[in-house]
């Protein structure tokens, strides 16, 4: 088992990687819980919410709740929904909430235990290569008709427990978002490991290697975290590749693109940017082809690009009315940049014809 | 003008009380806010709004959302639709909430502020005299159709602005509820002014007596919040007369009975129920009697027992099934205290019959 430790200023906390490590949950588990809520997709529930139960049965009250898979669910009504659940099951300030799942259950769990009865304790229990993203670092949220994630909290878990072996199940459109955010912790961090994790194919990833890169990037994601919680400063180069992929996402519906997919398609346009503002090279080309190689979506058209415009002003990044973004001044080297409006179209605009014609 | 700081673990903050303070309100915001929301009730806007506004002119971007006035206003559906307006206004991270206003307004725009893109700024201008209370703390929360302040969070606010000239156009049913939790601050800290507050009737209270009766009050409540701001331990103590209290309110339906009215009736339970666990005597009679004086309403009835104990056992301040109560050993002197449902019952019964017969 792998250990990193997050030196969060709100409530340190761990997180786990293992192998199987999902069946001995409750070793891990530290105060007496007066009863203990699951909550997972349809997707996942299916395939792990046993094992999980199984693991529990110390604790005398243990109730499971399944919300549909998708991006959907993180919605104000099913957030409302299972915090009725949570009160009819009789979950009072000393119970907990296990979100056992990707991403949007992480996010959406998070928030109930962040604001049932002004919060309680929650455990990540992530699914998915994606989730090592999200399931560190205390965003919780629920998304808004406006835009993602614009409703929610910081509130740190109280452990996260990543079992590797869960990863076996991922479908390749999954690994293939996921991965996204590895490239992008990379970018951010450290060049040998970027030029690393392009190195093969996705379809020839195997599972040592990719605890050893989970295990990397969220230690990235940990340090920042420890100078910035809050995402006052430096935590912001998280958002690397998101301001546009954000608004992709926005844009087409949930769900139609995969985050990373829409956060690829964002890496690649902020290398882009940063070139042209930097007059810098990156390896962008090198990027770029990797991802085609792998079969990411590429969702961008020319009539796009005003709504995306719009999309991005109402992005959480935004000060004022410039559009706030994470360029690289180099691999491994993020800075925030402020960037008026008609200049951001511009930019827009000689991306998605330089793509275009690359992919032809 | 009087100055109470808070040493918040969370962020600290301080609390002005003054005569007309509203009006300078620029002079005691620290940072540079991108845009501001003031966000008030149907009641209190007209009164105030404009002045408020008229103080903020040196900013680009200030704008005033109304709520009706009342209880109701604290759901999830006008929680909702704050949001949305913050989103279609533009306000970002940088951006400021004001809650002018009472309880309703503090604990809703605070909720609000919380919860917008992760939590930005917020400060409390309380309009009543509950609202010392509930403006000082952090507690930010609204109400799920099945109890009281279900949903929120622990979000101190940046400042507390109180202007004690507003107090004099509250109607005196406002009046009587806020009072009701200066006698729980008294009844919980200090003997002497216990007795100084059920010294006068309400209808002879004079500003400078109630200001410094404010003050006194909210030093109380920042001095416990220092040392527990999570409610993990002495804080509880400010829930004296709230559990049969907030039972009360959600049994009659919001706005029927004020806040402090049912606290009111809840902090005579607790007395009640005081006396009988600890073989003590307390002035009991003498508030029954000040209240009924001062035209308290009392609504409880046999019939409602069943009901209550629900409501009850429903409360935040539940652990596991038995119902934790906030009890006094003493004037001054508050401890936690469990009990099981069926005495519950009983006390509440044998209090009911008490006081009903000492008010016929």
């Amino acid at each position: 088992m792998k250990i990193v430790n997050v030196d969060s200023n709100i409530k340190p906390y761990r997180i786990l990687l293992g192998n199987g490590i999902r069946y001995d949950i409750s070793d891990y588990l530290q105060p007496q819980y007066s009863s203990i809520l699951l909550i997972s997709d349809t997707n996942v529930a299916d395939l792990y919410a046993d094992d999980i139960m199984q693991g529990l049965q110390g604790y005398d009250s243990v109730y499971l709740e399944v919300v549909h898979a998708g991006e959907q669910s993180k919605s104000v009504d099913i957030y409302y929904e299972l915090l009725t659940k949570a009160i009819e099951l009789g979950l009072d300030r000393h119970s907990l909430i296990i979100a056992l799942g990707g991403g949007v259950i992480g996010d959406l769990a998070g928030f109930v235990a962040a604001t049932y009865m002004r919060g309680i304790d929650y455990i990540q229990v992530p699914t998915t290569i994606l989730a090592h993203d999200s399931s560190v670092g205390g965003k919780v949220a629920i998304n808004h008709e406006q835009g993602k994630n614009l409703i929610g909290s910081f509130y740190p878990p109280s452990l996260v427990l990543f079992d590797t072996a869960t990863l076996a199940t991922l479908p390749t459109k999954e690994i293939r978002s996921g991965y996204a955010e590895l490239i992008k912790e990379a970018l951010i961090a450290d060049e040998e490991w970027f030029e690393k994790l392009l190195s093969e194919p996705l379809a020839r990833l195997n599972r040592d290697s990719l605890t050893e890169y989970l295990k990397k990037g969220i230690e990235i994601k940990a340090r920042i975290i420890e100078k910035d919680e809050k995402e006052l400063g430096i935590r912001k180069h998280l958002n690397l590749g998101h301001t546009l992929g954000h608004a992709l996402e926005t844009k087409l519906g949930y769900g139609v693109m995969t985050h990373g997919e829409a956060v690829a398609v964002g890496l690649l346009f902020a290398m882009h940017v940063s070139e042209a503002e930097f007059k810098i090279n990156l390896p962008k080309e090198k990027l770029s082809r990797w991802l085609e190689e792998n079969n990411y979506s590429f969702n961008l058209s020319i009539e796009m690009i005003d709504e995306l415009i719009d999309l991005m002003k109402r992005d959480k990044k935004v000060i004022k009315q410039d559009i706030q973004m994470i360029l690289l001044q180099n691999l491994g080297e993020p800075v925030i940049h402020s960037m008026d409006v008609t200049k951001m179209k511009d930019y827009l605009a000689t991306f998605i014809a330089q793509i275009s014609k690359s992919r032809k």
